[in-house]
């Protein structure tokens, strides 16, 4: 069986495969699996768009949803994760998409479920659908990765995309860079890589704005909203000095006024609607793989996972 | 495209045409738009009624819903409603079902997003779909407006149902008055309307009993249950001095013992139970209305919207 | 019309249909209601397995569900149960399925409502799907249940489970003994019923383990869960003395370490995650039991239910 928990459980060949689906079902093509066939949807952390995009794609795919209120649910009795996902499992689901605070929660479930569990974001870690619709934002755009300068804005050491995505694109081939506030750095990262914001958008093909996650570190920097706009943010002006053919792209929700300014969220270099819509063929295109994949296969347990 | 916001989106014969689709529906006629169809339901206030009944519209018209949990989601992040409506448009959606405790919350969205919003009700404001099926079911009863005397019971200045109602049947023809305590009357309101309880029970063809929001004043009135009832509330006595004809309507919750006797709500004037039936064939009328509608037409954005 | 509020409405002769079907639909049999069919599911306790199981079942019958979140509905307003349910009932659910944490919810509700309801749990009182699943794991075991010597482990005055059980299961002919701290056996039963924990593991053919319900009493008992273990749990080493054929299970969700040593949890006597699987085909049957009954017969009230 097959999980998606971060990038590096895909080979670039898959990836290709993935994209090449998601391109399908964004002009319209359709798969189905064979008979009823029911997802579980588990988001443990507060969640419009990746929920809502799983929950489209899997109803797009003619699949049966489950969703678990996860404020509202056995978790609350103390029940361990393992028993949570055994638990819908045994009640019939065919995989489970799982977003959750804790970094690697996954851990203790693969390999020890007869599901795949597709990772719609773990802690600080890893979010591969988010990287996989960036992907294929890009790849809409400028064809090959190849060479390609992409720009990672904001704050770098507790991002997931940031993470996810700097490992794929480097993969593939594409250079990337990193900006933003400096004790946001992550000292794994090579200093080299390090630009000014006004550097950045003189050097990118891609800018790719990190959100703020407010929620996660209580202004930590010391800065006003206004103050971190004019330092690190894609201001108006900033955004006349970027390449002709240069994109914007964000992973919303977007703090309108800080990491870009208001007017520029659907400006003609925005990507960032568009990576919504891209994230529901995406998702399609990893269910796909995720089911197609188990159907062939036994579990560790021996036992046949049948598509109910 | 068209919104529906407030009644006064309607013209005469839009209203007429809905309400000729919702008994059209009531007596089990079918209709479903071509292909796979989502649309959003956004409950940013607690509702039993009103979400369940769009959601069993949407149902019975093939539609594919989108609930969005709106304790959990990224607005607590603090994403502007606009970003999430474009949100759920990008991932698909064809409609927006919004309920928001702010006074036309619809503002920032009416003409920027490429979906129509349907209005489940804004603050103290509107909430035409409640209108349109008390029109239902008082056309479904009188046949004809046209002269009908309604009194409408209580809360006036801070319900949604009082102004909806009020402007739309003085439009249809129907004579309007009001009762209930004089500091929760309207001041902009015509004086000679207001009527005491007394005089209500033996003037209306239609009394339509608003609900005490307790949630939203506490207790400003400084009465007890029992005194509101014994001076603005139906009592099983002022229940006798009804004209033989005249119906009894409440948009529910029902505080019993408050605006009306727990004995009276099932009675047989009561039309109360009925009004909840009708509010889903009404809601397939609308949601047929706004779906027809947008699929011919452009958006301001020019893209067409797909019916996906 | 029927509900399925305790295991008492329930005839021999019911329970062994019901059985039947879930053995049905376990193999793969197929059964859908003729037309469009809602039904209502209003869970307002915490619940993982119950209400993703009812769902699950739900879907697999072609049903449509209307799943009422109760942390965020009207009832927050103040509305009674009986007029949440009428209101569903208004708004097309042809059933209504229901957990509570108020002992017998059910009685304002049975013989007033013109849809069947089924209990999912009331307060410390009754769980009928519950027992089902526990007897359809027995008899899936040893075909007859005649003679069989159950024994139930735990907080039996509290337990939902241990009563509806130890009712049904006397019927059916099996022999029912307790064990568990004393304060907790229920002084209604019979003493000669009451056994230490060795003396179960070496009597029992079905040891059934009840959760210690820490969010009901919080550790009245005293001890910790370390102490709970070693006097009343199943240790590895007393797992070691249970008859050859014997089987250990458990409703779920499992305190490890508490009523069961964590590597138990899976282990071949175990049908714990069985139970879970079974659940999904008892509570098909017993949505079939209400749903086909229910079609045949008028309501109290005089009106047909229409299977809309």
């Amino acid at each position: 069986m097959k999980n998606l928990l971060t990038m590096k459980d895909l080979s670039v060949l898959e990836i290709e495969q993935i994209l090449h689906d998601a391109h399908a079902f964004a002009k319209g093509e359709l798969w189905k699996p064979e008979g009823q066939t029911f997802t579980a949807n588990l988001f443990f952390e507060p969640s419009t768009r990746t929920r809502m995009s799983f929950e489209a794609a899997e109803r797009k795919l003619g699949l049966d949803v489950l969703n678990l209120d996860c404020s509202f649910s056995s978790t609350q009795k103390g029940e361990t994760l393992y028993d949570t996902v055994r638990t819908l499992e045994e009640i019939g689901a065919a995989a489970a998409v799982i977003r959750h605070s804790k970094d690697r929660y996954f851990d203790e479930l693969a390999g020890r479920v007869g599901i795949p569990i597709i990772n719609a974001g773990d802690g600080c870690g890893n979010h591969p659908t988010q990287s996989l619709l960036d992907l294929l934002t890009i790849q809409q755009e400028f064809i090959v990765l190849q060479g390609l300068k992409v720009v990672i804005v904001g704050d770098i050491r507790h991002s997931r995309v940031a993470k996810s995505n700097a490992e794929i694109l480097a993969r593939l081939g594409a250079k990337v860079y990193f900006s933003g506030p400096r004790e946001w750095y992550d000292s794994e990262l090579d200093e080299n890589g390090y630009l000014t914001m006004d550097e950045a958008v003189e050097t990118a093909d891609v800018l790719m704005l990190l959100r703020i996650q407010h929620e996660r570190h209580e202004n930590k920097s010391g800065m006003t909203a206004e103050q971190y706009h004019e330092r690190y943010g894609l201001t108006v002006n900033r955004e006349k000095r970027m390449k002709e053919h240069a994109i914007i792209m964000h992973p919303a929700p977007v703090n309108r006024g800080v990491e870009i300014a208001d007017e520029l969220v659907e400006c003609e270099r925005s990507r960032i609607f568009k990576q919504m819509n891209n994230g529901v063929f995406v998702r399609m295109a990893v269910l796909k793989w995720a089911l197609k994949t188990n159907s062939k296969e036994e579990t560790k347990n021996g036992h046949l996972i049948k598509g109910w």
